[in-house]
C-alpha cells in the first residue's frame, strides 16, 4: 500500500443514517482517512457534526462550496469527496467537485434527471476523475459470485430474472420532524421523480444489470402510493422484457409491514438457477438441472477468484452490509491509487454510467406507470461504449 | 359418524399421480371407501388398474359412461364420483354425474371455458348436488388460519397481495411417452387455454380469493412459453388490481430450475402482514406494526377455531399435502352426509363457483397477455349471489 | 394387492392422541380396515369410542381379553392387533395376542423391563408372528436415505453421532385430569423407569441405531426432573461411546419451552456429514469434504431406491408424520401379507428386537444417571443373532 | 470524542487470520489508529508486514521487547497493545506491557495455565490498566439482548443452557507448512492444554457465563482426538452442573465436516427460551409459555437499550463478525478514554477475570476427561470480588 487516501464528505451530519455508513465503510480497511467535511446544509450543524467526528476545526466547513474552494488551495487536499446529501443535491455537488478534478463517490440515485446524468457523464469523461456510485449491494462477495457464474454461462441462456426489494418502514404516515429519512425521501423536490422506485428500485435495477448484463427493452409498471397524502410511490411492480427474450419482474415496496431490507435476486437460465438474499448475504443457492440443491457459502469451497477477492473473513464468520459497502470504497480507492501511481486500471465498482442508467430506468418506469400502453420502451443507449470498457471481465 | 361414504373414481389409473393423491386423501380419515372406478380411457388399462387397487371386478368399469349407467342401477350405488381425468374431460364427466344426481369432487381447473363453467353451475344449482373442486391448498390449516385473520380484519385494510407458484419440472422439453403428466398439460387440446397459468395459476388465484375475499378488477399479464416448441405458456407474471384499491402480483412458472412446488402467499394490510409457504405449510409468519415477528404454528398457541378444526396432529408433528387434500374431501363428505341425514349445512370447501371463477381468471389473463392494452377487465360476476352464501363465515 | 388386512386395536379411545395416529396411518394406503377394538380399559368408554369410529357393535369389546377370545373364534378374525395403551399394558396385551398367533403392532417403548422384553422376544420367536414396534421416525423417506448413505459408506468411517429430541409441553406441572397424555407419562407405575428418556429417548436411540448400525459400548447420563414434584426425568443428557471408537451425544427434554417435536440427527464421518430434522422431514443436508453443502429432497434427484420406495408424492409436496408412520404399517403389512401368501420376506420395519434394545438402553441410562462412575456399560447382546437377519440390507 | 487512540500490535503479520480481524475491528469506528507493530516473531517478516500495512518504518519493530522499550520512550506512545500471537505468547507479552502501564487487548484464551492467569490478574490489579480479552461473540447486539433478557428474569428461573460450537476445518490432518492456523492450534507447546476445547470451547464457556451469569459447579467431559496423530482434542462433549440446580451441555468440535463457525446458544427457563446462532447473528428466537414464537431482530422493535447501544445499522442491514469484534474494541476504548479524561467507568467488555475463568474452565474439563469419576469440581473462585464489580448491570 502506498499512502492512505484523504476523504472529504458532503452531507452526512448527525442523525443522517447514510453518512455514518459511508464513514464506517471508508474506515474499515485502514486505507482512507476522513479529513474534511461539509456535513450539513446548516453551517452550525455542519460544525457541530465535524467536532463530534473529531475533524480538524479548519477542515470543518460550513458549506460544500467553501470546502471545495479551500481544499483546492491545500497541498494536502482531499483525494476524493463522498456525496451523501439528499438526492437533489447529488448533481450540483458531484458536478462541481468532478469539474475541479476531485474524485467522487456519490450515493444513489445518481441525480434526478437524465439531462443531469448526461451532463455529469460528460464532465467525468472530460476530467477523467474516478466516479463511483454506491450501489453497495453489488459489493457483496456472493453477488460477485453470482455475476461470475451468470456471465460465464454456468446457468445457460437466461430466461427469467426476479428482483424484489421490500421494506416496511414507510407503512405509516411519517412525520418529517421526527424522521429525517422519511421526510426527504417522500418529497418530490428533494427525492426526484421516484419514491420507492427511486430509493430502492434503483438498487434493484443495478443488481439485475450487474449480475446478468441483460439489457432492458421495455417495462410495464404499476406504481402506487398507499399511504394517504403521500406524493411519491411507496410500492411498485414492474414487468420487464430484455433484449434476447429473457423476462423479468422487479418489485419494490416500503409499506410491507415486517419487511426490513428484504432484497432478493433470482436468476433462472436453461441450465440452472441462483437465489441470493441480502438479509442472508453470505449464502447463494444454486440449483441445476437434475442435481441436488447446493448452498454456496462465502469463503467456502468452489468460489470464484472474483468472490474471494471481495472477502475478508473465513466461511461462517458473517460479513454484512458494511463490508459490502466497503468493497465499493475499496474499488474506487484502487482506481484512485492507480492514478496516483500512474498505472492503468480496470474499474470494478459501479460507475457514473451505472448511475445514469439507473436514472433512466426510474424515468421509464414512472412514464410507464402513468400511461395506458402495456409496454414502454426502456432501452438505454446513454453510455454503451464506455460500459463495454468498464464492465469487461 | 353415520355410515362410510362410497366413492367412485373416473381417471387416475396406473401412472397418474393425481389419482393416487385423491385415493390417499379419501382414505386417510376412514370415512370413505373407494368402491368403483373407470380408471382409464383405455378399457383394458382401466381394468388392470382396478385390479391393482383391489376394486371388485363388477365395479371396475371400462368407461365412465358404463360406470354411471350401472352404478345408477345399484342399491348401494356410489355416493359421489371423483373426477381426476385430464382437464378436457372434467366437463363431460362431471356434468353427466351431477345431472344424474351423483355428488362430484372434481380436480381443477374446473373446465376449459366459461361457457362450460356456466352450464355446470346451472346443472349443480338444478340438481342440488354437492360439487367440490380440489383446490387442495386451501385445505391447509395455516391457510385457514390466514383466511380467518385476514377476514376478521387483523391485518387492517388490505393493500397488497402477492402469490407466487413456481416449479421447475417443465424446464426441459418433455417427451410425452415418458412423462404422462407433462404430455397432456402442455397440449392445448387436453389442457385448455392455459399452460402454467391454468395448471397452477388457478391454484394461485384461488388461494388469493379464498384467503382475502378480494375481488379482481383488472389484470395485466405477460405469458411466455420459454421451452422451444411449447404451445402453452410455461411462465406467467400478472399484475392485479382489486376492487377497493388493493394491488397484487401473481407469478407462476414451471421452468424455474430447482423450484419444486414453491407456492407462497403474502398479504399486506395497514396493520400487519402474513406469509405462508406451501413447502413449509405448518407455519405462518405474522408481522405487525411495531412488534416483533411471530411465527404461528399449526397446533400451537393462539390459533383460530377454524384452523384447529382442520388439524389432526399436535404442533411439531408435520402435516403435509395429503392432509390438506383430505380436508377438502372431509369438507365435501360432511356436506354429503348432512344431506343423507336431512340436515342443513354450510359448505366449507371450494365449490363449483370457485371453479368457475378460476376458469374466468385464466381466460382474462390469456386475453390480457395477447393484447396491447395495459389493463384487461377481470371482474367476475358469474356467481356472486351464490358465493355470498357459500362463503359466509 | 391381495385382500385388505383386518386390524384390531387395544387402547386408543376418545382423547388418546396416539390411537388416532395409528388409525390414520393404517387407513392411508387403503390396504387395512379397522374392524375390531377394545379401545379403553373402561368398558363403557370403550364402547362409546367404538361407536364414534363406526366399528360394528359386535366387535366393539369391553376388554382386550374379551376381544382376544372372541376374535379367535371368528372365521374373519383380525390379522393383527395394534397396541396403543399406556406403556405398562404393552407387555400383557402384546404377549397374549402374539402367543395366540395374532400379529402385533405395538407402540413404544416395547415394555417396561428387560425381563419382559426377553420373554416377548421368546414368544415371538416361538410363534413366528410379525411383531412391529412403531418407532415411526424411521419411516421417513429421508431417514431411509440417511440410513442408506451411512451404511453404504458414503460418509466414510463414522466419528460422531448427535441426536436431540426436544419438546416443551411438560414445562409446567400438568394436571392429569385435564391432560391424559401428561398423566400417565409422568407416572412410573404406568410409564416405566424412564420419563422423557423412555418416552422420546427411546425414539432417539432407535434413530441412531437404525441409521448408523453403531453398537453402544457405554453411556454417561445426567437425568433431571425439573418440574417440582415430578417423579420421572423430564430432561436427559447422555454421552455415548460406540464400538469402534465413534462418540455420540443424545439429549432429550420435555421442558424446553417453545420446542414442539424437535428431533434432529447429525452424523459425522471422515468423508461427510448428514443432518436431518423431523420438523422439516423432507430434506436432508449433506456436507462433504471440500464441496458445497447439498440439500437432498424427498422425491428429488439422486435419492436411493430405499428412500423412493417410502415416498408417495413428488418433491415439494410435503409429506409428514402420518406418512412416515404409515410406512411402518406398510412394512408390517407387507410381512403379514407375505405370510398369507406363503412367501419369504425380509422385514423392513422396527422389530421386537429393536424394541428390546430400546428397553435395555433406557435401563442403562437410568442406571448411569444414578451412579457415580463415569461410564456405564451399555452393550446389548439380547438379540444379535436375529438382528443380523432382520437388519440385512 | 476526544482524540483517536494509538494502538500497537504484537503478532498478526502476513497470513495470520486473526491479526487482520483485530485491525478491521479497531479501524471500523474511526476512533483508533494502528501506529506501531511487532507483527511477527521473525524480525524480517515483522518488518515486511509493517510495510505492507503502511506502518511508519520507525515503529515497525523486530520484536515485542524492542517495541515495548522504544514506545515507552516516546511522547506519543501507544495507548494500548493488541496481543494476537499464538496462545503461549499471550502471557509474557501481555504481562510485560501491562506491568509497564500500557493497556492491553488480548486474544483468547488468556494464557495457558491458571498460575499465569492469577499472576496476570495481580499485575492488572496493581497497575490498574484496562485489560480486555477478545471474547468477541459477546459483542454481538443480540447476545447483549439475550444477556439483558436472561438477567432481568424474563425467562424465569434458568433450567438448562446448551452451547454448541462446531467447525469442520480440522477434519483432515493438516500440514503446518500450508496451514499456519492449524499448525499451532494443534501443538500443545503453543496452544496449551486444550485443542478444540481451548480454541473454541473457551468462547463457548464465556458465552454461557456472560449471558446467564450462572456459576459452574461441576463438569463431566469426554474429549476426543479423532484425527490420527493429533495430540490435542478436536472434539469435546461436556455435561455441566450449575449452582442452583441448572444443568447444561457444552459441545465443541473441529471435525464436523460442513460446519463452518456454528456457535449456538440456547437458554431455557421456567418462563421462556432463547436461541441464538452466530451464523445468523442478527436474530434471536424467543419462546414463551403459551405464546407464539417471536423472532427478535437487531435494530428492530422491542430491543433493550443495551442491544441498541451495540448496534450500528437499521434492521435488515446485516451486521456481522467484525462489528461484534469492534464492539469489544469500543468497550475497551471507552474505558481507556475515560481514564485519559479522568472519569469513572463501568467496564463493558470481557475482562482479565473472564479470561482467567476461561483458563480455569479448560483445565477442569481436561481434568474431567482424563478421570474416571463422573463429576469434576469446576467452581471458580479466582476473581469473584472483582467480577461483581465489572459485571454489575
Amino acid at each position: 500500500m502506498s499512502r492512505r487516501l484523504r476523504m472529504g464528505m458532503v452531507g452526512g451530519g448527525a442523525g443522517a443514517f447514510i453518512g455514518a455508513v459511508h464513514r464506517h465503510a471508508a474506515a474499515l480497511d485502514g486505507q482512507i482517512d476522513l479529513v474534511a467535511g461539509a456535513l450539513s446544509s446548516t453551517p452550525e450543524k455542519a460544525r457541530a457534526s465535524g467536532r463530534a467526528l473529531g475533524l480538524p476545526e479548519d477542515r470543518t466547513y460550513g458549506s460544500w462550496e467553501e470546502m471545495l474552494e479551500r481544499e483546492l488551495s491545500r497541498e494536502d487536499r482531499i483525494d476524493f469527496v463522498s456525496v451523501v446529501t439528499p438526492n437533489h443535491m447529488h448533481y450540483p455537488v458531484a458536478r462541481a467537485f468532478a469539474a475541479a478534478g476531485i474524485h467522487v463517490i456519490s450515493d444513489k440515485p445518481l441525480v434526478t434527471s437524465s439531462e443531469q446524468a448526461a451532463d455529469l457523464m460528460r464532465v467525468v469523461a472530460e476530467t477523467g476523475v474516478v466516479f463511483a456510485v454506491t450501489y453497495n449491494y453489488t459489493g457483496y462477495p456472493m453477488v460477485r459470485q453470482a455475476r461470475q457464474m451468470v456471465r460465464s454461462g454456468q446457468l445457460g441462456e437466461l430466461r427469467k430474472v426476479t428482483v424484489e426489494y421490500h421494506q416496511g418502514w414507510l407503512a405509516e404516515e411519517q412525520d418529517e420532524a421526527t424522521n429525517k429519512q422519511a421526510g426527504w425521501r417522500t418529497d418530490p423536490a428533494r427525492s426526484g421523480l421516484g419514491g420507492a422506485i427511486g430509493d430502492i428500485g434503483s438498487h434493484a435495477e443495478n443488481l439485475i444489470s450487474t449480475v446478468t448484463g441483460l439489457e432492458l427493452e421495455a417495462v410495464c409498471a404499476d406504481l402506487t402510493a398507499f399511504v394517504p397524502g403521500r406524493r411519491l410511490d411507496d410500492d411498485a411492480s414492474v414487468l420487464l422484457r430484455f433484449r434476447g427474450g429473457a423476462r423479468g419482474l422487479l418489485t419494490v415496496s416500503q409499506v410491507e409491514i415486517g419487511a426490513e431490507n428484504d432484497l432478493r435476486l433470482r436468476v433462472h437460465g436453461t441450465r440452472g438457477s441462483l437465489l441470493w438474499r441480502q438479509e442472508d448475504p453470505n449464502h447463494l443457492t444454486y440449483d441445476t438441472l437434475g442435481g441436488p440443491r447446493q448452498v454456496l457459502t462465502r469463503g467456502g469451497p468452489g468460489l470464484s477468484e472474483e468472490a474471494q477477492r471481495a472477502t475478508r473473513l473465513p466461511a461462517g464468520h458473517p460479513e454484512g452490509f458494511l463490508e459490502a459497502f466497503a468493497n465499493v470504497y475499496l474499488g474506487a480507492a484502487a482506481h484512485i491509487r492507480a492514478g496516483l501511481e500512474g498505472q492503468g486500471h480496470t474499474p470494478d465498482y459501479p460507475t457514473v454510467e451505472d448511475g445514469a442508467r439507473g436514472v433512466h430506468f426510474i424515468e421509464r418506469v414512472v412514464e410507464s406507470s402513468r400511461g395506458g400502453e402495456k409496454w414502454t420502451d426502456a432501452v438505454w443507449t446513454g453510455g454503451q461504449g464506455q460500459m463495454a470498457t468498464t464492465r469487461q471481465e
